[in-house]
């Protein structure tokens, strides 16, 4: 892999209490949505590499739970959980957010897939309690298992389109 | 009861995403945390008149979850839940708040028990995402609701005391 390759997401603080993300994708809008909502494809790049992810719960429905179980490499395991508020194939998802690890510190997040033809926009915005839930995980290391996470993502569309 | 014992709570907008409530009760603080984080005591106040409250689950320590279903006279039922931020007893308990009804609008709550001897002030602020979603909140007929409910708590306290 080149370092063109090694795309990193774009993200910024708008406001006091959120986080935008950007992030393209070579792949059409359908198979980028599809790799979010589609249990048996969450396994194959969510979560930084050396992670297994294992999906416990993913009702994709509004009203839906979901809930990841997290595998790392030395046999640690975390969970991440929430609750579908939107699920608008192929252009929205609003869910919320909260890792175990934090119980209570829920976030809410939007994610929305702009289609650019052969390639695709995800747009995700997340919405904070307070700005320093916010600023929390920001220093939480995000950044870099986000970026981690999304070219597992591009390996991943790569190799279904 | 005569109308001086109707007391209602105080609910103000201090900011554009929270509500604050202020109570007072006639019982020591000991007392009223208890009505708060003990399971057998909610059903006996939890709700407007005419409803019975179910604990499903009450895990009152952080990182617990909570869910109760509400009965209705008419035989309707619906639910809420939320998991413990926090729990300092006799002093305050945080947590999340999720009607099932409208999934993925979780607000934060705050309460907190001052000991003022024979009474307790109890001050519940709520956080929620928006300004929309807050007022969506003020509009659900909430105020009349929790008047009703602590009510409820005035006479179960007053059978404790």
């Amino acid at each position: 892999m080149t370092a063109a390759e090694l795309k990193t997401a774009t993200v910024t603080t708008p406001t006091d209490r959120t986080i935008h993300i950007e992030r393209e994708f070579d792949a059409p809008r359908d198979l980028v949505f599809a790799t979010f909502t589609n249990p048996d494809l969450i396994p194959e790049w969510w979560g930084p590499r050396g992670t297994t992810t294992e999906v416990d719960v993913m009702d994709v429905r509004t009203g839906g739970d979901w809930r990841f179980i997290a595998h790392d490499a030395d046999g640690t395991q975390t969970a991440f959980r929430g609750t579908y508020r939107e699920v608008t194939p192929p252009e929205r998802v609003v869910q919320t957010f909260e890792w175990e690890g934090m119980p209570g510190y829920v976030s809410l997040e939007t994610a929305t897939f702009e289609d650019l033809g052969d390639r695709t926009k995800v747009t995700t915005v997340g919405v904070y309690y307070s700005t320093e839930e916010r600023d929390g995980m920001l220093g939480s290391g995000m950044e870099g298992g986000m970026n981690e996470t999304f070219q597992r993502l591009d390996e991943l569309l790569a190799r279904l389109v």
